[in-house]
């Protein structure tokens, strides 16, 4: 049996274990939604400790709050910022929809600590009140959008887009190096005209970088703030300023340029920047699950597939077949490209049932967005260090693929037309033999023609 | 620091916890996948261990595991069955796509418990060894998806069906209790003719009911197990009769009808009925949702809304406006619902892509599927113990607003026709007068017609 | 300028074109819907054909309707149901979410065509009106989803199902004929044990039986009819018995099992049985795309790719590589498979959006579902036909694939132990040398241990 | 039977009717597709004209074709262009993945028609020829693709961002109108503080806005057009110059500022900027829904529901309840919004399958961003027109809900503090009395604070 407390909230008292920071809300909320286990995300926890440090100083500015609490305030706020206080955060996303049960965890975990600090028990409520002090021009409807916006931005600046910097050189770098070996190209999965290794990773290299671009677009419509809108839109109970005071204290404390939003009706009742976000994170999953099912396929084998390349070999790959190494990294990152894919499905239906002044969907949409997030970031980073920064080609084996093909001819068409070149590749094809002996036979080439047309080497781009 | 001892596999030495019951393989793929947090389900970490412990008998039914051996096994399985050995499973989601480190992760755990038992050391790999004794007759590729169908199924009759039950008994007793309740129905949200609202919620029912039915008819596809398959299908190094056995011995275990799959390259290459089963998930979240939906409008208020129904009061709704209650239980549910729709496009997109003998997506479409089963246990749980149990009707304000309605008008038209009686009602509406005031001053119908057709205690269904 | 006449209804007269058979709501449906241009589907307007002609004998049965009348309107409705009206189904999906101008449709062009024969004139509303009596004892609200599950079924039986009995047929043809032929199997894209490709067929071929099966089970939640609930499912304005005698009348006339729904409540207010079919609709795609990449992987070349199986060559395969042949009914296929998994987001999003006693997505969903069914009919009919039937093995190259692997080592497994012959498989590798080099060379092997063990047509199977 | 003349294409002579202006390759896929009835958008026909007419200007220009020649193709393609040949333009959606034969499609129409004008017979192929002359230089994996971004970048802004500024413009034109009327704001359905409704409309505004903003963003990765890199991306068969030769005169063309694609491999490989643009659409459809959704529950009753807005009544709503009016518009905008939500799941599961040099689900891709775009375009515009113009508030309404709600108790907050105001609000929903009542019977407020706080005016912005 834990030790309780008595705890008390407008519905009235409720036992609270003796040692913990959370207080009567939270509590309620830990027996109301006994669902699942998805607690709130760390990106989360730290986002609202810093809309609650930040109102703070924007509220002492404004002279609305004294400096005494305020700074007990902004001291409590920077644990839990921290992550030294993120045990006290233990409610699930399905709570409710506006996630006013976190930002109470918050306002609670923040009173009691800030109180303690002033010399005052746990779950006093005095002399800092949570939902008069650490809430003070505040509500929910705000505080969560506005932490969901944060979290999201400082995941994509300090997680992701760093992490596709490293894919993104990785991959360029391969394009770089190999951009003298020619292979064959495939089309429709046929043998078609040749390309080098190094161009074929030059497309992967400009899906990663068109990726990044994606997501700064996005990031213009995350920088907008809801704080100060506070209830529904109007910014009731606020002092005017206060919206743009504690943007700027934002900005100030993240180092991100962070701006309070045009609209704060909009800005409550919509969560179309989260939306937009998450569909840069698909689109970003879609560029990534072609990449990653490219690689495998041009590592299968080691003897019955393409066997272009070698991945990295970093672990036994099967409980049966001795010796199997499989392209698990790519399979990693195929799941995860699904994951967010599924997650943007969710966040789409989430986002698109708002009702009135409030989109009661903020937690599944926060913890959607910030998973897949977290997922690109790992898997991005996994992938490059531990496949494509090992991969090898298989230099003899890519020649010889790329000498039988019969899409060679195609160097033929401005000399032949399109009509006969194709007669010349399905002679070589019915009769089995290269494309060389199928063109001379034909009596449409000569050999001297035939070898100045088609070197594979020239065929990698347009002609001066 | 801690400290660790050295294992090996086929890739070689590596250092493993001292005290960690896994072994080299589940190591390498802590140190190759650190992507998310997502950890195997508790139900998959049961399930692998009801494969071990059934692949043991029937191997010593067979006589190709000494008895001895089997015996330590099985008494290690059920450890593992049982939650006990939870801590020694670390591996999250997004590894190889086969399962293969998450089912050496139960062989090394179980082999190093089993040995330890006998008198050895964690780590020897004898007597009992990981692959030659835990994975006798096995293949990641069968094992795997045979612990995702044992998983499912169990969620889905120790979880999910008994919390519809619970939530269709609900819903039924109110529909039951309500029977007399004449209300106003609603068609495109605006007025229509009456109904009870027993009627009314004998359709969410009855949306429950058949949402039980689809699950079941699922389950048929669930039974049919892919051990015995081994590596591709073909049940290579298993003796004839091995997965009769084996689905034998997991229905003894389970008490649930499952059997050998009939076709075994189809059980281990794709995953249609995990897709299918999250088809039925799928279903359930659109009906879920609108039951959710229909209650929490139907209770909007307290003053402004539709007022219809009181929804229990369970923790405040707001930190800025004092006194205010939410339909919380509602909101948790149709995040639960968009959660689950996401998670069916993850399942989909993921069982689309497999390729060959294979799919690679088996741990992100177990992982999904058991959320979105676990998910709605849970939330249908709390909805009908937290909020359906509890609503009341408001009868007086119910009446009012029936009262009201103009579409009463319908029940004149089997006597004036449809253009008279559209005619009544757009003048009433015209001169916000009363329905009957309207139909009077028409000339079309006495006073005696009208009070014997506009009764809207018998509008509720069809006439004698 | 087409010549119109004036026609009226309770919004007052508007003008239709002279010899339109629709009236005065289809033509403000066409005024105040250009929204693009995807008409009601012609299984809908026969299904709406079939109410309407059932309806009538229903209510002659029941005598609220005069027999002379009856038979005008169930004369016009074949008109309908066979397709002779057609174009005067203007009407797009994107109208209200009800189908009530479509419905209306019916009604106005059923009239029309009855009073026409009888001897009226066109927009004559008499002797037979719209409402009055080709709408008799119905609403939108119970027509429409009753259509909806009437085209629905009449899809599946006359056109998936018998197309996915042809599949099958050419596909378990193929396992059949194909059985003797061993070749590599692969997992992970990786080479991995052999199998024969009739194995591999009969996993596709059995993926397209569990298919139908699903399908059937999702009839039985189709085959119940909304129809006799009118406006909020109640029955308003319909004699007792007429639910029974409607769906009776539909069995009949359709030969098909349909009978009336439990609960009229759930059958207006949900689409649920429409989810559900579309969600065996989406399992099937994740099949049929499985097949069609694993075939066109198989298929590829024709000299550096996997190249196992030559497909029928139908046509050129570029405009700019002669001779070029691609795999055009697999791509077909995957594409379609794509739309039906968007269509089955479209109809989940829009089956979870119903509100009190009415879905307003009822023509979105019936389009989706109806284009999905037609689609996958279309292609599974296409891909065996111009595909499947004409697949030829190339055995030469399947029997170079398999000899030269190395996971024939798997059979070396009860023999040697896993960590051995994962050892020789390495060596193999590294040396470049044949497994049973390596074997042999290990010293754990003598040449007739290995030539009794590694026999790839032994490995196909169980062993006794 | 319709008199037919013979063809040859590389696989032989077929018969085309005598009088199509479609060749060898179209008749083909008309006889191996023949699936669905989606047959390609105008958008597309007229942006593959664009293609042919650009590419001949462009290679005139590089002396790679006769001037006569050019001419002749020039003004062939300007036909297509401008719609004249749609009829010859037969092709489903549901063809060969690169769009191939929908590229001969158009360069058989235009070298037939060319032909004609210079006094040749259709199909003559002289003197100039489908492959040599109108796909000089060029590769279908190349033009098409071309041409799905050109269709898109017109179709954007031509039609939907005309539609949104229409759009906006109705509801910033309402914001301002309304902006004197207060009104109960709602959060969780719930009452709450009051806002004007010119505040409610003005974010719906800014949704729109930000709507447009978000589709320009994503134009800057339509305008590189992948033209040049012909069959793989290499550009093989161009000369140097060709790429941006083409794009000037796209851009000179359209009078919209397309450019040549940085890298030709993506371009070719991955419809990454598709998917991102169906994001963008996506988000959109979320945010109408939202719109939409809120109006029509504003505008429910006409007696029994919020009826805080009255929308236009446009037609009569119900075939069995006369007189009944319902949000229609709202319903078409809504069933559009899923439709969109779905083809941008077709559009994900698309964009992440492509393989190696090139995605083969052009078609499928193209079909559904043209449809969300065309259909959000004319939903946004009906909607406009046909339903926001014409709301007007029922000023009576909206005052009586506003002034009964408790929530105005906020405004106490800064007075009492939050725990009494909520003590004050609960009491007056227990007794069923005013909040001013029970706030004066409190003790904690006088009558002049009461009156000096609780203004509904001054509660919809921030204090000074």
């Amino acid at each position: 049996m834990t030790e309780t407390r008595q705890e008390t909230d407008t519905f009235g008292p409720i036992a609270v274990p003796a040692d913990a920071y959370w207080g009567a809300q939270t509590q309620r909320s830990l027996q109301y939604f006994n669902i699942g286990n998805e607690r709130l995300p760390r990106a989360m926890i730290r986002a609202l400790g810093i809309v609650k440090l930040c109102a703070a100083l924007a509220n002492l500015k404004q002279k609305t709050l004294h400096k005494t609490l305020a700074a007990a305030i902004v001291d409590a706020a920077r644990d839990v910022i921290e992550g030294g206080m993120d045990d006290h955060f233990p409610l699930v996303i399905w709570q409710t929809g506006s996630g006013t049960q976190s930002n109470m965890n918050a306002n609670e975990v923040i009173s009691n600590l800030a109180n303690q600090r002033l010399g005052g028990a746990l779950g006093a409520r005095d002399p800092i009140h949570p939902n008069d002090h650490c809430n003070l021009g505040q509500s929910s409807n705000d505080t969560f959008p506005t932490a969901m916006h944060i979290a999201a931005v400082e995941e994509l600046h300090h997680r992701l887009l760093p992490a596709l910097d490293s894919l993104y050189a990785a991959l360029s770098g391969k394009a770089k190096t190999w951009e003298g070996i020619v292979k064959i190209g495939r089309t429709h999965l046929q043998d078609a005209t040749p390309l080098t290794l190094g161009q074929e990773f030059s497309g992967y290299a400009a899906q990663v970088r068109l990726g990044k671009d994606r997501l700064k677009d996005s990031l213009k419509r995350l920088y907008p703030l809801a704080q100060g809108g506070t209830a529904v839109g109007t910014g009731l109970n606020t002092r005017m300023g206060f919206a743009e005071a504690f943007a700027e204290e934002v900005a100030t404390y993240t180092g991100l340029p962070f701006v309070t939003a045009d609209n704060k009706f909009e800005a409550l009742a919509a969560h179309d920047a989260m939306v937009e976000t998450s569909g840069a994170l698909n689109t970003l999953a879609v560029s990534l699950n072609k990449i990653a099912n490219d690689i495998r396929f041009l590592g299968s084998g080691p003897r019955s597939g393409l066997g272009e390349l070698s991945l990295p070999q970093n672990e036994p790959g099967s409980s049966i077949m001795p010796g199997k190494v499989n392209p698990t990294q790519c399979e990693a990152m195929t799941m995860v490209c699904a994951q967010v894919m599924g997650n943007h499905a969710t966040v789409t239906i989430a986002g698109a049932q708002g009702h009135f002044e409030l989109n009661v969907f903020k937690p599944v949409i926060a913890h959607n967005v910030l998973q897949s997030i977290g997922l690109l970031s790992d898997a991005a980073e996994s992938l490059t260090r531990h496949c494509i920064t090992g991969i090898e080609p298989n230099t003899r084996r890519i020649a010889e693929l790329m000498e039988q093909s019969l899409m060679l001819v195609t160097a033929l068409v401005p000399h032949t037309g399109y009509d006969k070149a194709a007669s010349i590749a399905k002679e070589a094809m019915a009769r089995g033999c290269t494309l060389r002996e199928a063109a001379l036979s034909s009596g449409w080439v000569t050999e001297d023609e035939f070898d100045a047309l088609v070197k594979p080497e020239t065929m990698t781009g347009p002609r001066d």
